[in-house]
């Protein structure tokens, strides 16, 4: 119950840095979330802890290990947020490791690697349109060029937003571990989706996250008057739209073993009218899979559909592919230590997919990586209403600081 | 050649009347339309005949027969168009009857019964959102309260659009020619859909002019992330949107002989994201036909969709229905009499409906109606590409001349 307590206070003190009405607004390089990175550096000192900045903005809090020459042990994630963002979303994953780090002090725990918490800096894509700018920095995975004059939407560049931060981009290649020696990273998130909450599990243990391949497609019929044209001279838009949106649900659908999940989220009819058939229409794709083979396979039946649409509705249809990222496996040996761990500790658990990308994924070209997801509440996240049960944080931090502590292994 | 110059100088007099850069702009009751309503009253004058305005903004010019004591046959249509709209649209029917008669004054043609060319008010539903205000005023279903203070874009009540034209709006009962005895209505019109150049067809016949049913639909799903809900635990609005957008098309092409037709014309999907399964989709539903029975079984059809969408996909589905209107059937005699016409010139024909509404629709309820299409090049309507060909035109007017002078009745 003082546990409890401590990490709740914790939890509201980070989150009273919110520049927004409705839910938290802590937008990354912002004063703001400075302001927050600074004050939760202060209670990484307060715990006996080493801090350094890098030079993407990441903070990083070491506590030595009885053999300060070994690999690192790193566990952490991001306070930054969306706009009208939640209070759990990457701010539990740094919270939770300090957390870890109080409980092995009262506990007088002395381990032979040394500990780090990492607050990696920028991972919402809300300012910049990029996303786990600071990890990827960290793992040495950043396009410099490409980044440097991306724009937020009051046009202030990622290189003016360094510098006013007191950070210079040119510097941005040193914030690079990748030729350092690490042990391995830990990450706990809160789920964003609604799979642990409808299995009744505590505890998700991430086997691989998934990656998007997105196309932007539009599709050209002829625009006509609702009442004249006879349903058979039609070239309407929509209705090819429809087909291809059902297509869409049936190939991931036959795609569930692998989880493959696939999305129509942005339509837009241009100049609908009520006594007009649809002459144009575009839309927006978004397949996702931790399985390439199987991301690939509904790519290619959305392709096949869009030539039998094209072809039995007379439609000019235009297709771009717009993205397309690499899914990542985790380490199947800290999967499997995971699921031990939630044995000994009868938490039920289930291993999964991330269907969101996180601070984890890039960090798997340094070392072994462990995610784990606490249920979030309604599958809600990047929302006000995002809600995560104080009590599932707390068996997540417990999962968390087994892992850490056995991996960092405990001196005699 | 000298009737088609003559008759191409006509309708480019009257289409100079235009405040459009794209096509031609010629809004009910705007000065405009006023000064071109004014122009073709002149012309009708310097062919002899009497002209009077009525209370709802028609213009009527009589040609006096040799018994005026008989009722009149009537011919005309309209001379307003829609924003940015066509050449044709109306037009080729005011400017048909006024080259009937300079034909009939040519040939020094008497006719037992008086003729009279009506150029009806407001059409058109661009500027006030309700279509045909002076054939409804004629016929005396003008719902007077209801339209007096419907506004245009600029905030102008029909009321004050009205007074601005030295009209009355407290007088527009009085155009009703209700209880007067009209012997026949005639109308040339574009046909404004693909079917008479798809079947290589002159001149279509009209035989009756569909009405339509019309539903506004909300569906409620659940707004998610893409990335991290399963297919199988998400509440997909887009997806209900498209299996209903093709029930309502396999419903409308299984009443095809009744040439009844179906459209969703109108779908936004509110804060659509390419990472967001949509939560929030409306749409609208527009069905027409001549024949209400089929109309109905489409309707019924969309209505078992909608109940089995909702219960499937576990959709809120609203669905409201905002019009409803009768479906007219034009007189089985004129039609014949059409029919026979066209056969004596050797001008091809098909029987039709008509799937827009026209002010022949209303004007059956004070005589029989005859209703004659001339083809649309593209099935083009409401668009400055709108076009018919000349010859075309030539031809409905031959077919309108020999209806109206045999309805007239020549005196020997």
């Amino acid at each position: 119950m003082v546990q409890k307590h401590r990490y709740q206070l914790l939890l509201d003190k980070v989150n009273q840095y919110n520049s927004g009405d409705k839910g938290i607004t802590r937008i990354a390089y912002t004063d703001l979330e400075q302001t927050c990175t600074h004050a939760f550096m202060r209670l990484c000192i307060a715990e006996g802890m080493e801090v350094r900045l890098d030079p993407s903005g990441n903070m990083i809090a070491r506590r030595q290990g009885r053999n300060n020459e070994l690999p690192p042990v790193l566990m952490g994630s991001h306070l930054d947020t969306v706009y009208q963002g939640g209070r759990y979303d990457g701010t539990v994953g740094v919270t939770a490791a300090l957390e870890v780090v109080k409980r092995m002090n009262e506990k007088n725990i002395i381990t032979e690697h040394p500990i780090e918490i990492i607050s990696f800096a920028c991972e919402e894509s809300a300012r910049f349109g990029v996303s786990t700018l600071g990890s990827k920095a960290m793992t040495g995975a950043l396009e410099k060029e490409k980044y440097r004059h991306l724009k937020d939407r009051d046009g202030i560049t990622v290189e003016k937003a360094f510098s006013l931060c007191a950070l210079d981009y040119d510097q941005i290649d040193q914030a690079s571990r990748a030729d350092e020696k690490i042990k391995a990273f830990f990450e706990l998130h809160v789920e964003q989706g609604p799979v642990l909450l409808n299995n009744k599990k505590k505890i998700g243990i991430v086997t691989g996250i998934a990656a998007p391949i997105r196309f932007s497609v539009k599709m050209l019929g002829k625009a006509s008057h609702s009442g004249t044209t006879p349903m058979n001279m039609r070239k309407d838009a929509l209705l090819g739209a429809a087909e291809l949106s059902l297509e869409l649900e049936r190939a991931a659908k036959l795609e569930e073993a692998a989880g493959t999940v696939a999305t129509i989220g942005y339509l837009n009819l241009p100049n609908g009218a009520m006594n007009i058939v649809p002459g144009e229409v575009e839309l927006k794709i978004d397949i996702r899979s931790t399985c390439l083979e199987s991301r690939q396979r509904v790519a290619e039946h959305v392709h096949h559909a869009i030539a039998k649409i094209q072809a039995e509705r007379e439609l000019d249809i235009e297709t771009v592919e717009i993205a397309s990222e690499e899914p990542v496996q985790l380490s199947a040996e800290m999967n499997q230590d995971l699921v031990t761990i939630c044995e000994e500790k009868s938490l039920s658990y289930q291993q999964m997919h991330s269907g969101a990308g996180h601070d984890a994924m890039n960090m798997t070209t340094l070392c072994p990586v462990g995610l784990i997801f606490v249920p979030s509440v309604d599958g809600l996240s990047h929302h006000p209403n995002e809600f995560t049960e104080l009590d599932d944080i707390l068996a997540g931090i417990d999962v968390l600081e087994e892992a850490v502590v056995q991996c960092a292994g405990v001196a005699e």
